[in-house]
């Protein structure tokens, strides 16, 4: 520390992460809405959901695409979720550091397993159901599954609440309490601006 | 875990503390008034500032009463500060943690050091003025001080500013914003309820 009166300010990489029908996509749009963030947006082989905008909400790609970005090795992570590809376009990530805002990152449980071995200073933040009938009513109203689809979804969803230790912060995402869950988000990210520790993100 | 929807949620020991002059006293009072913490109360010989009231900003004792507590082994940490003597009463403590509230102490960055080691889950906060000039502005106003003894402090506080990198986080107490100190620390206590790695606090 040269000047202890002015501290080193990195932006940070959030990554939101929690298990299926917890609502990770509402919460990450409404932090948007709330604060300058840089969104990563994420590519995907699943087909748009009803609101979903392309290269807002996700890139949704063509099964040729997606194969052609993982032959290029421009995914920073890619998973089969459900029957879809799921991964982080690298140039998401280049240009998010580049803009030297905090970054913003959606990504299911085994992603951000992948993405905390590669970034081990990200801040990992575990969204979770106020209990396993909230999650699971969530999954059913999503409506966009048939019905072998929803039970994967439950039975791994339960799964994936299991990995919540492997996060740094968890927060409830309890019906009709988004606004808490983003308020608490928010707090957690001016509280790791304020650590003495920070270290600036290396990709 | 055995319910992950049910994580455990344990009080926080903060601890705020920074060099002479920053306003830990007027800090902790803000956060006093801004939330159910605990407050506890230091013992010292140093004689009441104009508004101090004994019992809720400081315990004040003689130099035979403060000999007596360290005789008794009653004092949790205890230090000379500009030849006043400073302590945390271990009784204190133990009504905290029986309070079930998160705990608030006050303390120099020597005796933050102390509690440190003696409980490594402590909440360690630093508090730094904007400048130094905003630091030494502070110490000459506060007037309760001989020419030597500021002079003391001046180059006491220069010393401590460069323990920062020994705490948790540091948060910027400039002058006229003290609200947004107040805020950043709440922000700080509640990020810190939403960490996985929570673990009581054992004396």
């Amino acid at each position: 520390m040269s000047d202890p009166y002015q501290r080193p300010q990195y932006p940070l990489l959030i990554v939101i992460s929690g298990p299926s029908g917890v609502g990770k996509d509402t919460i990450a749009r409404l932090l948007m809405e709330n604060e300058n963030f840089y969104f990563v947006v994420t590519a995907t082989t699943r087909p748009p959901r009803p609101g979903e905008v392309h290269g807002r909400d996700y890139f949704f790609l063509s099964h040729d695409d997606f194969a052609q970005m993982i032959e290029d090795g421009e995914l920073l992570e890619y998973a089969v979720v459900y029957n879809d590809f799921k991964g982080v376009p690298k140039q998401q990530i280049r240009d998010a550091l580049a803009s030297g805002k905090d970054v913003i990152m959606r990504v299911d449980v085994q992603g951000a397993a992948t993405i905390r071995k590669l970034i081990p200073n990200a801040v990992c933040i575990f969204l979770t159901a106020g209990s396993e009938e909230g999650m699971i009513k969530r999954l059913r109203e999503r409506k966009s599954e048939s019905p072998e689809g929803l039970k994967l979804r439950i039975a791994t969803a339960r799964q994936e609440m299991k990995r919540a230790q492997e996060f740094d912060y968890w927060v409830v995402n309890a019906d009709a309490a988004q606004d808490d869950a983003v308020r608490q988000i928010l707090c957690i990210v001016e509280a790791e601006h304020h650590r003495v520790d920070q270290k600036p993100i290396i990709l």
